[in-house]
């Protein structure tokens, strides 16, 4: 054990030595967020996607997100990413993380139907199909590579990198992919709805699996191959980053289940990276009863924690942010990983409280300009 | 006057006062490198440009120095982009400068026909027409606009931002624009090649100019209408960038008389960016007898001072090197600008001397593998 101690913002889930062990490693160094934004038309399924106000709006939510992150303001649409009810997108968080921790941030075109108006790293990715056609994801193989070289570069003069998502229906294209994997059987993944829409998800991802002709582990070792039948753009360029990146430095998956599906496919591709690699996600998912992040990191590997934030907005004056006390959103656009990130790079020295100040000024600033 | 010591790695051109200002004020920080690769069909007009060993390869010289800059080694063709004679492409020295100052660099896609198979920031531009046509860059205030959100983002986490380029072609579309904007009027532009071919680029500038029905200094308070009619797409994207930044960091403009047009263009659009920019470049250019970096920027302004790398290739036992000193090359994919950069970095621990071993240790290992 090492003697490194844990601060009240942060909780660990999984192998406590190894997570502890990589935190010591860049406690107060300087690492680096990417946010990779993908569509896949999954998301448009009604009921299938909370992610925006209407099915047609989730395609415009990761665009939106990216803008928001690089400008503070939206330019592909109206306002903000809401979910139904005008609960405002985690990105909210990770803009808070980002400023007050100064880790620079860029954003990776997986693959958009809607392109956020601002420069992106561009890796060949198209938007994806639903995966009920059972061939989701095109270019599988040249957008992982692309996302190895980018994960070794930036890897290169940073202590450490961060992954993370904004690609709604992404808990669904993660069941479906894990699913094929053999990783997961039971249906765990999460939901940014308190009413996890669990039966039309698990109905959804037998009828992919069937129409890509795959049974319930059949791609154990062809990760890739799950992608291009039942995944979704967003994964491709993540695992090449992963990989890539992880052989040199840690690496920070920042999400929730839908990364999962990221993390399974890059062990799966190179294992040598356990020991490099945790999630960094939020108290709100992994407290969520109706998915199970921690089981389904179990079973991928014990050896892959989890290191979360202990964000809490119960306090919270606006009704939008204490929402995510009662189920909502829980998780996305890196906001776990960004805020974990944030109290690293400090030494610890950001906290909640700070970081639930700077979302209030946020959220002021985004309502009051509506 | 401040005290700053200059080492006798670098020296200056024009305002000292706010050269030593600027190179104070980042002395020991961390900067961050960007390339941008475009092309623009002006190179394959026969005699033009050098940079590349037959008029068509000039295409290929950007995407080819992009993957040198990145990977180590190029894909999208075979060997190394050279000029005839086998002269090797500057992005050797860049590549030394960014290795050994461990600064991170990014390669922007201003608009490549031949596209690096590297991840590249993307910013919505498309190669550029021959400038006989008059009309030789598309989209050019769009990719200016993210040129400009690109440079505010860099800077938020950079203590200062390097640009620069890989465009065979520019020194003539550089002329052109300069000549449109009335900045300068006589061809004092450089060229890869001894025998700068000053007379065919003078004739195709006023061809070009013609075809756009442009005269000398008509479009002197437009830069970016400039760029539209006689430009090339490394200009757009890198006047944002400029702009961007130099608003709030130092920006080193890394280049020779190529980027003498996107300082003039961005000082135009943006004139408070004077004390916050300089360029740098190499000795080798600066003591060019066939043109004169010199007096174009004492014409454009005489407060962006120009810090230059004294490096020596005469000592080199590589032929290929030592055609630097008989007035190849000169200048390209930022190889000034990187030097600068990294001497800066290491408060001047990194000497010319440091850069040479590290220059010959790639140029080795790159025949070696040809």
């Amino acid at each position: 054990m090492t003697g490194f101690e844990l601060p009240p913002s942060l909780s660990i889930h999984g192998n406590e030595e190894i997570a502890k062990g990589i935190l010591s490693r860049i406690w107060g160094k300087r690492g680096v967020f990417t946010c990779t934004v993908a569509n896949t038309m999954t998301s448009t399924i009604p009921g299938i996607s909370d992610a925006g106000d209407t099915p047609e709006l989730t395609l415009f939510t990761p665009a939106a997100d990216a803008e928001l992150l690089v400008l503070g303001r939206t330019v592909c649409m109206e306002g903000i990413p809401i979910n139904p009810g005008g609960i405002p997108t985690p990105a909210t968080l990770t803009q808070a993380a980002l400023e007050l921790s100064g880790i620079p941030c860029f954003i990776v075109n997986g693959g958009c139907k809607v392109v956020p108006n601002i420069p992106c790293i561009e890796v060949g990715g198209e938007y994806g199909e639903s995966i009920a056609t059972g061939k989701a994801v095109k270019h599988v193989r040249h957008v992982y590579e692309m996302g190895r070289i980018l994960g070794e570069s930036l890897a290169k003069t940073n202590d450490y990198v961060v992954i993370s998502e904004s690609c709604a229906g992404g808990t669904t294209t993660a069941l479906a992919v894990m699913k094929a994997m053999g990783v997961l059987t039971e249906n765990l993944v999460s939901s940014s709805s308190p009413k996890n829409p669990k039966e039309l998800k698990s109905r959804l991802v037998a009828e992919a699996l069937a129409a890509a002709s795959v049974g319930i582990g059949d791609l154990r070792h062809d990760p890739l191959k799950a992608i291009e039948c039942v995944g979704d753009p967003m994964m491709p360029v993540n695992v090449g980053i992963l990989v890539g990146a992880a052989k040199h430095v840690p690496v920070i998956v920042g999400g929730g289940t839908q990364l999962t599906a990221v993390i399974a496919a890059a062990l799966e591709l190179e294992p040598g990276i356990v020991g490099n690699v945790f999630q960094g996600t939020t108290r709100w998912l992994m407290a969520d009863p109706n998915s199970s992040n921690a089981r389904i990191m179990d079973g991928i590997s014990p050896d892959v924690p989890v290191v979360y934030v202990n964000m809490d907005y119960s306090a919270s004056p606006y009704e939008g942010l204490q929402a995510y006390e009662w189920g909502y959103i829980k998780e996305g656009v890196g906001c776990g990983g960004a805020s974990v990130a944030a109290i690293i790079g400090s030494s610890g020295g950001i906290t909640c409280d700070d970081l639930l100040d700077k979302v209030h000024a946020i959220y002021r600033d985004l309502i009051g300009r509506d």
